[in-house]
């Protein structure tokens, strides 16, 4: 860190198992950065002041207050402090300015938590929290007014942007269904740690082109590897290509030929989704999950401080 | 037991998990039956015999042989003596003559364990080990010679026989599913143990029709949870209803208004599946699959044994 160059504000990604914080100056530039595994899963909410200071201590001002701009988990309902979800459509440009603020004891900080999302109809209701800000930062960072997000993972949400304003998004859970079974079903068995390229794209078309066969699809894992020695990597990168095929078949009515998605995620996630989009015949563009986050608290950070944004 | 009567073979259910046997007179009825948790997972291929030994003692026959006819897990590689799966399309009438022998120390025992199916075509490579014998016992009991089974459980299997010959089958995953997501995906902090037949046939209805949402619907139990207050037992009836409806639907080119899906399983899995089918306009005929095992045993029995069957 340069001391030489004093913070201006905090940008922070709370999320449930870990946190990210960024000291930003006047410019909205980071000068210093660090991190922490004390997650919203693992602290009541009368302990997030005390974690704060703990990390922040040779970035706190020597005079004035310290603003201290949070997206994540941080504001869920069992987080800091309860940052209710925005309803669609929501303008993203407009997050920062529905922000909640904890109350603190340290009177030199000025805590902002910023909103998440919820989308209210019955057949779609839905929620995303810190999603919302690598969207807020990939429009910025790409310049872009609409677009179809892809934020592969855990729980992938796919969302559509018109005009700055989500207007709809939905949420797979076909990462947690990879780990789930490929630690712990039967399909275990199958599994090797290994990846074939090939198997994992075929996969991919079998359940886009015929999604109702995904529940009958997935035990073929096992069996192909009771019936024939599959090739090595093959039946991992099977498994995930069937979820992920089956994810991609669900947002057709939402993916265009001529229009790229962008995706939001680590390098392995972008990897794996624009290879299958790709084989599909649609276009990726990949952009860096934790970049997009501090692109996105940079933005709500320089509408909430008064700074102009360059 | 009544000791009056002598054991003429024994019928023999060996699984994953447990094994029940059944010690049959001449005329192929139950005179006594016995249950052991000492299933395939817990034994080495030597150790079968001295199992067997030790639960049947007192049905063992003063001279002479004691015919024990075995199905499921036993004869898997990993059992006592494999007995290979046998290709479809298979006359069930013919599993027995596809039994094999495993070699016993003891030579009052004349052990015959009976083989799986398999389906060989890549594009539906699957197999079963002791659902064969349970579907036979249904066409024994039924009177059928072709008809649509569908064994529901942690691997549900749906088998189309016609003529007496297993023409294909297939696997869905669906108990699993439900297993996992239900105790160990973030969807587990929705469910209440309890149950709504009105939640359970809406979301039947709903990956019946558009099975391409089953991956995105999944996540709506959480999303409903965070943002509304359902009715107890509602989202343990989705999710079941979600996956279930999914599984229909991938048996869509099979299911027809005019005949009766034969369901064989606990009384739990016949009543929910029952219940799914009527909801979409299908019937169903639900029978016991211990009951349809023994069934099956003893078919398999009497034309290993060269007495009639009656």
């Amino acid at each position: 860190m340069n001391k030489s160059v004093s913070v201006r504000w905090l940008a922070v990604d709370w999320g449930t198992s870990n946190l990210r914080l960024w000291a930003m100056d006047e410019w909205h530039q980071v000068i210093d950065h660090k991190s922490s595994d004390q997650g919203m899963s693992t602290l009541t909410s009368d302990q997030y002041e005390k974690v704060l200071l703990s990390l922040i201590s040779d970035w706190l001002p020597a005079t004035g207050t310290l603003p201290v701009v949070i997206c994540g988990m941080a504001g869920a309902r069992q987080g800091w402090l309860e940052a209710p979800y925005r309803p669609t459509p929501t303008p993203l440009t407009k997050l920062a300015q529905a922000a909640v603020e904890p109350s603190v004891l340290d009177t030199r900080l000025k805590v902002s938590i910023l909103p998440g999302l919820c989308q209210m109809e019955l057949d779609s209701q839905d929620v995303m929290r810190g999603e919302e800000t690598q969207i807020l930062g990939a429009m910025q960072q790409q310049k872009l007014s609409s677009g179809l997000f892809c934020l592969p993972g855990t729980h992938s949400k796919w969302v559509v942007v018109e005009h700055d304003q989500v207007r709809n998004f939905s949420t797979s859970m076909t990462g947690e269904l990879f780990q789930l079974l490929s630690h712990q079903s039967v399909l275990r068995f199958s599994m090797t740690g290994k990846w074939s390229d090939q198997a994992f794209v075929s996969a991919v078309s079998e359940t886009y082109e015929a999604p109702a066969q995904l529940m009958a699809r997935l035990f073929s894992v096992r069996s192909r590897t009771l019936l024939s020695e599959p090739e090595t990597g093959e039946m991992d990168a099977r498994l995930s290509g069937l979820l992920i095929g089956a994810e991609l078949s669900g947002q057709r009515h939402i993916l265009q030929k001529n229009e790229p998605v962008y995706l939001i995620g680590s390098d392995f996630h972008n990897h794996l989704y624009q290879q299958a989009l790709v084989s599909l015949g649609f276009s990726a563009t990949a952009l860096d999950s934790e970049q997009m986050t501090l692109a996105g608290l940079r933005a709500a950070g320089a509408s909430l401080i008064g700074v102009s944004y360059d």
